[in-house]
């Protein structure tokens, strides 16, 4: 069974509550917290020893990038970070100096982001280090951006670059708190997800929940450089459009406003983040595929995002 | 090193927020919500394939046990229970089927305390199931127990029976979230803690974060059924005495009140809860130590809990 089905079948029929208002299957669930003006995210995201990382990998890097894909996830809702729950699973004959080098980098990142870490649990784990973050932030009180609300017409955005994120990136990249805040308190974002699976898997995610098609223009997709010099490296790397198409863990926004908005953001966003690249790279169709356009014309793109049981560096949240 | 001397460094100067009013290491965190006569709860629990569980255990009752775990530490602090989000990691070739089984073993638990469970993450886990939980819940503004509230001359008490949990009850123990609410809505409950570590080191928790002693009394301890056919099989086993002050996952609660509270607390809670044993098993000492006393006089109770990294069935939550 694909991963995906897996998910599924998992998710179907979960107890709720009539507080919770938007269950698993965005990037955080949202929960109505009267009273306070707010409704809160929650998210948990982890990463392998083997799988998202290796033993090789800086200590410190593994634990902010643990920390970091769970506000990567909060940032897609628009929303803040407030605090952290950690688990971490080490395998018999651990090394205790690695394990705190880990916390170190998770808490350094925490403190930058004001984020609380408030508890967590310590656990063997036969297999190597299995870390586990659990994290809970706010939106103002129905403001949570959504993956369903892409409509037709909207000009679809992608910030950064996209591809070769293995190369390096994966393990430091940068949460877009700032920048998801900043698209929400200036702009009305119809709908928002964050890159963990790759440009295409992650679009049919947000299409799938919007209920709607989008045509993504070929030569607007911003490549790395690290996606293009992997190409040049080596003749069997995947050339560099499909990378940045599929690549895991860009951690880069996706998001789509009404085609009005679209100059105007540009326009304001060069002033406010003039470091960052931001892309229009397509629409949202009424028809419920995925298409690329080239000068040829428009042809279906057949590509996935990573199946994270087979070959994605990456986990599935839900 | 030993796990609670890496926790110890682990928690040190972690990062926190003012609206945290208990940090890392009592059952749960506890965070102000402003505008809401709430407090929340913040706790998180992992099981692991071949330490918490073998590969034989029943599906459902591995997830049943995840969650459980943090509904007995909500219970610890005379909460309600209110969200989750829940982690697994998966050996390659793992059974669909046996996730599917897991998943509604947690499921079934949470509908009964309904507790909403809104989102997850699947990941791969080279050396087997990982199952981790975070729950979220609350407490009436300011009422939370901890672990740090015992008084000199409060009476100890503990409910149900003690030892044995390996045979059996680990996989399907009742959280104590009713008698919990029961005890904190009708008497002063000044300290409290859910016994995951065995009695002796429990204790030694709840004794060093209310920096006070404590005198058990020998033949007040609740032995378990488990725990004393446990020693008639083998002549290798534990004293039952040993095995109820020693054994791990009793997931009872160990609570003290004022000494003037004991007969009323007693006489109160035999018509409440008629079929759950409650036992006053000591008081509270001014002077740091921990003794047994038996009809020989007084003696040092020199037995620890389980060291999870050693030969303990459980992880340690801080």
């Amino acid at each position: 069974m694909e991963e995906f089905a897996l998910i599924e079948r998992l998710v179907r029929d979960l107890p709720t509550r009539p507080e919770v208002l938007v269950p698993a299957g965005d990037d955080c669930a949202v929960i109505r917290a009267e009273g306070t003006g707010r409704d809160w995210l929650f998210k948990t995201d982890a990463v392998v020893e083997g799988v998202h990382f290796t033993a090789e990998a800086p200590p410190e890097k593994i634990g902010r990038k643990a920390l970091a894909r769970c506000l990567s996830d909060v940032a897609a809702m628009g929303g803040h970070p407030l605090a952290a729950l950690v688990t971490v699973g080490l395998a018999q004959g651990y090394d205790p100096e690695q394990v705190q080098r880990v916390y170190a980098g998770l808490a350094e990142l925490a403190r930058r982001y004001e984020v609380a870490i408030v508890g967590g649990e310590t656990t063997r784990n036969p297999g190597g280090m299995f870390l586990s973050v659990a994290l809970w932030g706010w939106v103002p009180a129905g403001r949570a951006v959504l993956r369903s609300g892409a409509r037709v017409g909207d000009a679809i955005f992608v910030t950064g670059e996209l591809g070769g994120s293995a190369a390096g990136k994966h393990l430091d990249f940068e949460p877009r708190l700032a920048q998801a805040r900043w698209l929400v308190e200036h702009f009305e974002i119809h709908a928002m997800i964050d890159l963990s699976d790759g440009l295409a898997g992650d679009l049919r995610h947000l299409l799938r929940a919007s209920g709607v098609g989008a045509e993504l223009l070929k030569r607007a997709i911003p490549i790395s450089r690290a996606a293009k010099e992997a190409a040049l490296r080596s003749s069997t790397a995947k050339p560099p459009l499909v990378a940045a198409l599929t690549d895991g863990e860009d951690f880069e926004l996706l998001f789509t406003v009404a085609s009005r908005d679209a100059v105007p953001l540009m326009d304001a966003w060069k002033k406010a983040f003039p470091d960052l690249k931001l892309t229009c790279i397509g629409k949202i169709l009424a028809e419920p595929t995925l298409v690329l356009r080239d000068r040829q014309g428009v042809q279906p793109l057949s590509l996935q995002g990573y199946q994270h049981f087979s070959r994605d560096p990456s986990g599935t949240g839900y």
